[in-house]
């Protein structure tokens, strides 16, 4: 059907929305909205397939825009389709409470299926997306029950186009030949800087290429609407490689300032707005204006999304009677539920059983549930064998043709790609069929930050299996040994740090985070070995905190974690024999522990005891939990592990040392208070 | 010259040393080095110009291993030629106090340029050393006065190609055409999860020459020596682009397990050990053997290298002859010093001068210093507006064929790539004739935080301009307000992180940022506008935190950072009104207040009156400073920044009402110590 004026009204009122959106807010993006009008409208209007009206339909098109600066697209699409995004919360942009903020939040908005802005985030969750799509097909789709059949679309520019995370994204999706994954780079020349001539002059097309991408270059895209529509079709056919298409647009364009870094990141000056409003044939005087018949047309295509779904829905239901098994897997999964009784298989320990270093633990917590929780995707970023992320029969996730697995595969190989992973696992994650946990090294996670702070964001379950977490790596030395990352965790909002000190608290770990269905997790995991403690149990170390040494009398409250906790315990013996009786707490996680009733917390670290925590990283943030922090304020050093602690002083006697020092520096303080105690709650 | 046996022996000699090393420490990478030794050879002995005896020669050929795990191969190379590092050096391998190290550390090792390990950070940071060399060259290069003339030689392996931070950097590299830029690419197919099949099966080459490099592939790398001398001998007649070698080898060349991933990480067997001697006619029974006549070719060429140093050494006296300022400048920079009196520009403000963002404070320091310290090099990750970095008539550092700028010019235009300019300024301070500054958001540190370790790890001299440092960057959102950040920084050890308040402080940021030779700084600054405070002083402020407002008789201590400080100022009104005087301090750096003596910092944050610190982000760490805090751990708001301080209570109000609790809740504990008070130091 050739393109006529209707479409031209509707492209033009998404980008007159997106003009008094953030002339309304004084704030925003109106430039990239302006210049991939056609592009959205095209692909929204006649592949997409979605039901407002149910956007966690699970075979619903995904759509990611990575430049989520441009999120006035976004939003306008939503609203003229229907979701629930009203033109009230347009004219909300940018505004407190609003479900309309200056980047697309997944939580906040319906529609958004990935919290984008950060550039090259969105890219590498669609690329995650695309994988989840793939395996769910593989694991599901029967003949006849082609229940996953969705693409996964996605915007980018410039900016994305240049960051590191996007490029680990493409060049593993090129090798997972996600023929499912279609994404449209907006070629407007533009950045912050000005033209992109003053930093980026690579061929980006070539760069795809080398990635195994299928690459287009539709040069009008302002106009050439037959050619993008071309464009996505060619792009659908290929289903052994992920598709590129390079459009050529022009920023903000309509506007006096299209084409130029001036309408990239400021609203247009009120002249202009009126200006553009004139030449697009609407009101100049104006503001938020939408044509019945583009809403009609609109609605229309959102009623043949529910069709479709309704469809789906009918197909899932007959699907029930031939495949009762996987029908009742798949409802399972789309609550977010885990099957029940799965937690009888998290592995318990006595003080009897033989020292284990964490990551091993943690490697038979996964061979022990990877059967009773089929939703669980395992992997790493090339760290497998130290990681000890993969059970015994694992099959790779791969594309077939590679002969190294295949797409109903548990385990995804990263390659030495940290951002992109944890990015990767946001997309899978927000797919709604799968449980991401990937590994590498904790430093490594600092790699991975920014993308590790929209798994918190974003309220996604993913895993990080992050091993060899501390000077206790040995040799590989200060570049390698984590000083500053649980702090750095630890401060994040919604993300729990786990460090568990035996196997009974490795079960724990996996426990909250798997059943955290709206916070992520990092694991923090020994290279060297760790025994099993007198007094961990599972159900006290789901608690963030528990007494693992109990001591009537004590003298101080010892507070650790992690491979500190045996040391404690000795030190505590020590301490015993010199007439000062210590009480040891485990704290394997300070955000569980919080989360505790006040009661509780005060029995863990009660008042009048003078408390130390004692932890082989930086201090910093110790000072809630305890009176006195003994830590290590300094890089590490290259070495066998036992002898980096002892350097440190990271031994029993250390312990003692500082623990006597503590006791004799508070025995006048009258009230000696927990720090549970405190003023007043900071949480708002 | 044709090659020969002892060249061959040169080169097993290398191999062994490293299977002797990691076989006796246990610990190790042996692959690397024995597939690279060949090439390394070629490389050290027939190109590269250095002179052991002086590793600081400014002029010396610069060397980057970037697959550091390789760091035997490094070590093997600069004992062989005669830099500090003994044959008991290589014994203690790995072990605690040598200045051998599981990876290379630029401050540990006589010869080693720069830090390297985590992957992907050599690559990046030998792309600054270029920049550096071909900026200096540009600025002290004379006609007859070839200065400036060296190359930088990095290696690199499959896993530094897969990391984004490489991607980045390799874009950059190519669009600032570096042709004194010469990476080798190990292809050896093998990385920790086996054959780089499962994961990395992209065209490496064909995504060099999309960056716009020089590709040439030599693929008998464990024996073609003449098609590696050539290869390298013709990239250095490619001026005007970097070059990438792919260098087909075999990892753990010699092995049993060559080939094989059995040789990437772990030493070789006894066996093995004793097989691959016999193989290259080494005695099999003897450990650490370096035939007399390899350390003689070796010498020689040490001895050449001392020859061109000392040749250079004349010239330079000469240019300073004629061009004795030029000769002054480069001198001086060379001792890291700055100019005489350069302090003196650093603007100073009164309470009455007018309110202004610290962004745009930080752009004033910029514009008053820089024509008195020409070794700044200012840049901006694609924000140059928004972080306010660049000097009114700064000239772009740009290929000239760009017409956008020269090779002297010093300003960076980075692109959207964080973690390469974060590292390449690592590589540019690594150079030793210039200082980089470059930003970026404050939450966009986070995406650089693999190298931003490793600017403290290295002790290097690198600011990071980091705007847009909280929630008062309003509209942007939550993606983009930093939460964690502050504490992530102030975790990590030899960091500096600088929130300061006003314009005072911000000249005395910068002030220590400048003088700290080795020492990195973040410098977070605020979009929004600050008043400038009565109290404040750049003497003060540099001691990092000080007393800005004196109370006698005071009931609190408010402690607090940027803008939060002039809130507590107008909190300390109220406070008064109410008959409970407030003492307000401002803390822009707590790693320099925690330098200053201890009476000093009791007469900041003294005993007996509680305290509470204010700052609007994660309250993680402040309990090191304060009794109480007042912060915000969880995600903020979209929307004028106004509305967002008041969502989260940041009011005058809001910071008196939680002043009146602390004071309520500390009033019968008895002694209140400061929290400057600690049972034991944890500097080791």
């Amino acid at each position: 059907m050739p393109y006529g004026e209707l479409d031209q009204l509707a492209i033009n009122t998404i980008r007159l929305l997106a003009v008094d959106a953030t002339f309304n807010a004084n704030s925003g993006h109106p430039g990239a909205p302006m210049g991939m009008a056609p592009i959205a409208h095209i692909l929204f209007n006649k592949f997409m397939t979605f039901n407002p009206k149910n956007p966690d339909w699970v075979n619903r098109d995904r759509f990611v825009l990575s430049n989520g600066h441009g999120c006035m697209l976004q939003y306008a699409l939503l609203h003229l389709f229907g979701y629930e995004v009203s033109m009230d919360a347009l004219k909300h942009f940018r505004q407190v409470d609003s479900i309309t903020p200056g980047h697309p939040e997944a939580h906040d908005t319906p529609g958004v299926e990935v919290t984008t802005g950060p550039l090259g985030q969105g890219f590498s969750n669609a690329v995650g997306l695309a994988v989840a799509q793939k395996h769910s097909a593989a694991v599901f789709n029967k003949d006849g029950y082609d229940l996953f059949t969705n693409y996964t679309y996605c915007f980018f520019g410039d900016g994305c186009a240049m960051e590191g995370i996007a490029s680990e994204a493409a060049s593993a999706a090129g090798h997972l030949q996600l023929g499912n994954l279609i994404c449209v780079y907006d070629d407007n020349h533009i950045s912050i800087d000005g033209d992109t001539a003053c930093a980026f002059t690579e061929d980006v097309s070539k760069r795809f290429e080398a990635y195994g991408w299928h690459v287009i270059w539709v040069k009008e895209g302002d106009t050439d609407l037959d050619g993008m529509e071309k464009a996505i079709e060619e792009c659908r056919k290929v289903t052994d490689k992920p598709s590129m298409i390079r459009l050529t647009t022009t920023i903000g364009f309509g506007s006096k300032l299209q084409g130029t870094h001036g309408v990239h990141g400021n609203p247009l000056k009120a002249d202009d707005c009126k200006a553009v409003k004139a030449k697009f044939g609407f009101d100049p005087e104006k503001s938020f204006v939408v044509p019945q018949e583009v809403y009609d047309m609109y609605h229309k295509h959102a009623a043949d999304g529910a069709a479709a779904e309704e469809e789906w829905n009918q197909l899932f239901e007959k699907y029930g009677e031939s495949y009762p098994t996987e029908h009742a897997d798949l409802k399972r999964r789309l609550t977010g539920v885990l099957p029940e009784g799965w937690q009888t298989k998290l592995p318990s320990y006595k003080p009897t059983d033989s020292a284990v270093a964490s990551r091993k633990l943690s490697e038979s917590v996964l061979e022990a549930i990877h059967e009773v929780i089929p939703e669980l995707i395992s992997g790493s970023a090339d760290l497998t064998g130290s990681n000890n992320t993969r059970w015994k029969n694992a099959v790779d996730f791969q594309p077939p043709s590679t002969g190294l697995g295949d797409w109903s595969g548990r385990y995804m190989r990263y390659g030495v790609r940290e951002h992109a992973m944890a990015a990767m696992m946001n997309g899978m994650a927000s797919y709604g069929t799968v449980i991401p946990a990937g590994g590498t090294f904790l430093n490594f996670v600092s790699y991975a930050s920014g993308a590790v702070r929209l798994s918190s964001l974003s309220h996604r379950r993913v895993i990080y299996v992050a091993t060899h977490d501390s000077i206790g790596l040995g040799e590989d030395g200060p570049t390698h040994q984590p000083i500053e990352t649980l702090a750095h965790f630890r401060a994040l909002p919604n993300m729990m740090v786990w460090r568990p000190a035996d196997g009974n608290e490795c079960s724990a770990a996996y426990y909250m985070a798997l059943t955290s269905k709206r916070t992520p997790s990092i694991l923090a995991l020994t290279r060297q070995n760790l025994p099993q403690l007198e007094g961990s149990t599972i159900e006290d170390a789901i608690k963030g905190g528990y007494v693992v040494l109990e001591t009537p009398g004590a003298a101080v409250t010892l507070v650790s974690t992690g491979s500190e906790v045996a040391i404690c315990l000795e030190a505590a013996k020590i301490l015993k024999d010199q007439g000062k009786p210590a009480r040891v707490v485990s704290m394997p996680c300070v955000e569980v522990f919080d989360a505790q009733p006040k009661d509780y917390r005060l029995t863990v670290i009660p008042d009048g005891v003078p408390s130390m925590s004692v932890e082989v990283m930086s201090t910093l943030g110790w000072e809630k939990y305890s009176h006195e922090q003994f830590g290590l304020n300094r890089f590490g050093a290259s070495g066998p592990y036992k002898d980096v602690y002892k350097k440190f002083d990271f031994t029993p006697e250390g312990v003692v040392k500082r623990a006597l020092a503590t006791i004799d520096f508070y025995k006048d303080v009258k009230p000696l208070r927990s720090p549970v105690n405190r003023a007043f709650t900071n949480l708002i």
